[in-house]
């Protein structure tokens, strides 16, 4: 069996996870890894990859390798994706491609003039949560979908300076409720209404951001989708999913730490949920990174694609529009 | 003890549950029972009511009593309430008032010159679920309430005849959710957003109304509610709440048949909630009431009164505007 | 209609329950109530039941009557039973019919004599949701039952006046379980093994009777059923079932006060069970009385007759025995 | 940081779930693997590991190392252990020890005088769930314990030739119950009441085994614990705990599949509990080897010894010893 070469670029808290989870499969040798920074050099040292660099440039010539999954900072994801195409490599890229519609357009029509593939790090669809619900209405088990909620909380607010340069909630954060909001349901959304506001830190309302929102997702076919988000859930990360349809109604809940009752005479107790999406998403990384090393060595399209972060990149700026503007927003004011 | 005396203006659903629950109680004797239909006076008869009228002017004079509760068609309410107030009759009324808000105001001014007490029956504020959910709020257990969360599915649609007359879904089902939405949390509401459907019954689409809505409001504070609504739910009534606050959520869950789980090799199953209203608030109608003859017994303030009447048709108000004219509408544009 | 005609001996809590719930019935007539406390006799003047008397002896001529319910003290139940019973009264009885095997038999010869009707208050049978679990095992849910698992524990421990004349743990408290157990799966015991302990309270313990205690009982069949007992729940009362067999299992939960959850940085909260049985079994109760009047209307078999008494009687007696004699004993060795 | 030097002897199913959980863990370095299998030879040479070996002799000349870790047919424990700790080498040995009282003292014996660390493979300590009802109670959550109640059911019987040698039910499958009604609570048995039944499979009775039982037991201060076993659930395994004290309950469940819920108009759906214990256990396995690298590194009390083997397994022949003579067995008939 040949094993298909790997290299990492950006050894953050992903970049590691993706890391591990190459390390253990076995159709998969990992040659080379990227960072800038030495703490991750010596991280990966420690594994013994064989090529450990500084940068990019470095990286793409330091040794062959058919894949590169790219976990650097957003700003990098265009030119990294770019160039790896232009070279003939596959990429996994953590989303979002670019918070330009524009740019995003620019580099899926590099993508498609080289042939590489492309599969965008839309992680939730690999959880087993939401794939069950996913598949129950696939397989009709709730008839025709109406309605679509999804219920998304962080434990706690990100560092205003990172809120400054991602784009803000809408793209940092619900763009992945806006992907799970297709998945689950298959359908395109036509319509975007965002309501916010600054209840968690009035320095994110400074900076130009909202901390909690809800947002009513209107699909083509006219049947509609809600998202709530908050960046501080005071009892954890939030992630539950509910698809209400003609016959019937498929939920899924959170994972939580165990699943214990103590009963006293005070009350019934529990544990919290997972506390926040490394514990939560553990397995779906996993799964994820599976699914693309297997699309890559079958050759099977990928299922989650660069038109899939172009068309969250869409819904997120329509909520953006639509929360400034205070009306409901159209896809196609966008643009694509 | 001296009871209080009671008369019932319509004898249909509602009024028979209204007239069990009175019978029930010590401290209230019924006297006097009025409905146009001979199987509803039977029913009457069969409880041994002293009088038992065809018509509401002749129940006014049959006999003395200290309150009416009306349980009489929608459109006769107003007119009902007027003529109590002015012979200085307490009064208990289904909602809603009238589907004006006009005639609200009028009827409103009456109850106020006349001195008499009015309660709306708002029955779903006396259910212990969302009771609790609201004590447990208002006891600060949440901290400060950021997003209020509203499941509210009938298990299928009226007739559209009824439909035609009963002001839409937003005045005969959400209207529940909107008192709710201000009850749980003790806020008024500012803003609505109201996004609709035709998913279950294309004739509800021919008579002018939806069948599936989700409606954002926004508290005069900034804060948001989102309720979502279907007239069908194939698994039965579906009423759920929650409120996410600063300090944590509190959430309710429907009320279940049994609480039984059966597993066998194809998965867990358990049972639907109860049925309908009729089930569910069992319970509540008659704390509803009992809430009311002790109200007026002791002399208090009503627990849910006739400005909580008018804000509930305001809100339903602004949201067919907002469905109508795809936007999101001020409580101030409706007028009061 | 004929109404049946009803009186109750025995106005105390038990009693007051079921004369409440035989007011609400159409189909019924309280002609008379017997209790030797004023007080009790008050509670029925208020309900203006006709005749109200201070005995037995009294009851019995006051005024004709199909039916009695008899919620006197235990020892009186023997008695009162023989006596209705050859006055041609057909008897709701109250569980134990005695504590001794001899004097049941005695009872139910007469019974069987004078040809009456007699059912014997095993108001857990009508829970719905023991009842939804005998259900799914009478329709094959769970395939051939092999485990029947029963948990029952009291919010406290009654007085220890109470205990040293009520036979103790195994027949006022277990002998419910016992009964379910056949009940729920309809089989018969054979053989039993009962271990215990003095945990909650040594004035028990020193009183001779146990607190705790786990009992395995075989039906003839040679599956098994376990029962765990405490007389002291810290959290309430705590009454669960689960029936394990060939293809499956059946459960059912306590019921809770409400469904509510509380998340907060601390964890979960929920609401505990209903605190004793007065709030558990208030429906059951109902149903119960239902149940009676509706097979004395239609002369059907009972739906909890006389040898279920004995069969329990029979399995508490046993149990003592083992408990005393630390072995299993067999129900053939308490005779019949 | 040097590496604990590893060898595995015996790669069935638990040895390559030891095998890949020590591969993961930093501290430590896997030198040498012994199977006398082909195909199981043939997986330590895909993960390159340095030695492999055909038999135990050779594995414990083949290279230095400081442990081993025994998943061999229980029939070599006994031995291999007594080997690796003459030869100064520290053992994890999956359990039991042996079936013999008499051999797992003398084994115990040799351990203690060559000063080497043995811990036992109770894998079930390193759950999750069972390890928070286990801190609770330690914590005093539930005060005082009183009953403590083990459910644990397979997913189906194993071959009837595997019953023949494994020591029978008591010995293979509730012997993890009987450590874990120490552990939860932290006290010692001193009597065993057992009752089965051949429920499942005829086969496993005339092999002289039972499929289904319920085994009562009584710690040493009198309080009681109660484990139901069953060969085959249809459901799949249900691994549950409850442990009831005289401030509350604590419970944990099993662990699912998902957490979904469909709701159609036939009811509610959800997915089974986890398969088997592969699927169950999988992260308890990596946290028992992690305890056990740590209190080797750290030179401190393994969390499971010899002598917590040897109280199971004088349980699970009291427990035979019951079922044979039809009565309650004192831990102190088996000797020790």
């Amino acid at each position: 069996m040949t094993k298909v070469k790997f290299a990492v670029a950006g050894l953050g808290r992903i970049g590691k996870i993706h890391l591990e989870n190459l390390l253990q499969m076995d159709q998969v040798e990992v040659v080379a890894v990227m960072d800038p920074m030495e703490e991750c050099r010596e991280y990966a040292r420690e594994r013994k990859i064989p090529h450990i660099v500084n940068t990019y440039d470095e990286l793409l010539v330091v040794a062959p390798f058919d894949s590169v999954v790219i976990c650097s900072p957003t700003d990098t994801h265009a030119d990294y994706v770019e160039m790896a195409a232009k070279a003939g490599i596959h990429v996994f890229c953590e989303k979002p491609l670019d918070l330009s519609m524009q740019r995003v357009v620019e580099v899926l029509k590099v993508v498609k003039e080289t042939n590489i593939k492309l599969m965008l790090g839309f992680n939730r669809r690999f959880d087993k949560e939401f794939r069950k619900v996913h598949d129950l209405v696939k397989q009709g088990a709730v008839g025709q979908p109406h309605l679509v909620k999804i219920t998304s909380r962080d434990p706690g607010a990100p560092p205003v300076s990172y809120i400054k340069q991602s784009g803000g909630l809408f793209l940092d954060m619900t763009i992945h409720d806006f992907d799970m909001a297709r998945f689950v349901v298959g359908k395109e959304i036509e319509e975007v209404y965002a309501k916010g506001a600054v209840l968690v830190d009035p320095a994110i309302g400074e900076a130009g951001d909202i901390d909690t929102a809800v947002v009513t997702l209107t699909y083509t076919d006219g049947t509609m989708a809600v998202i709530d988000n908050s960046r501080e859930a005071a009892y954890g990360y939030d992630q539950r999913i509910e698809v209400f349809g003609s016959k019937g109604m498929a939920q899924a809940d959170n994972n939580y730490e165990d699943s214990h009752r103590l009963y006293t005479g005070k009350g019934i107790q529990g544990s919290l949920p997972l506390h926040f999406f490394l514990e939560r998403y553990a397995a779906a990384y996993k799964s994820e990174m599976a699914s693309y090393v297997t699309s890559l060595k079958n050759g099977d399209t990928m299922e989650v694609d660069g038109t899939d972060g172009l068309r969250s990149l869409q819904i997120g700026l329509a909520a953006i529009k639509s929360l400034r503007e205070k009306r409901p927003v159209k896809i196609e004011e966008i643009g694509n």
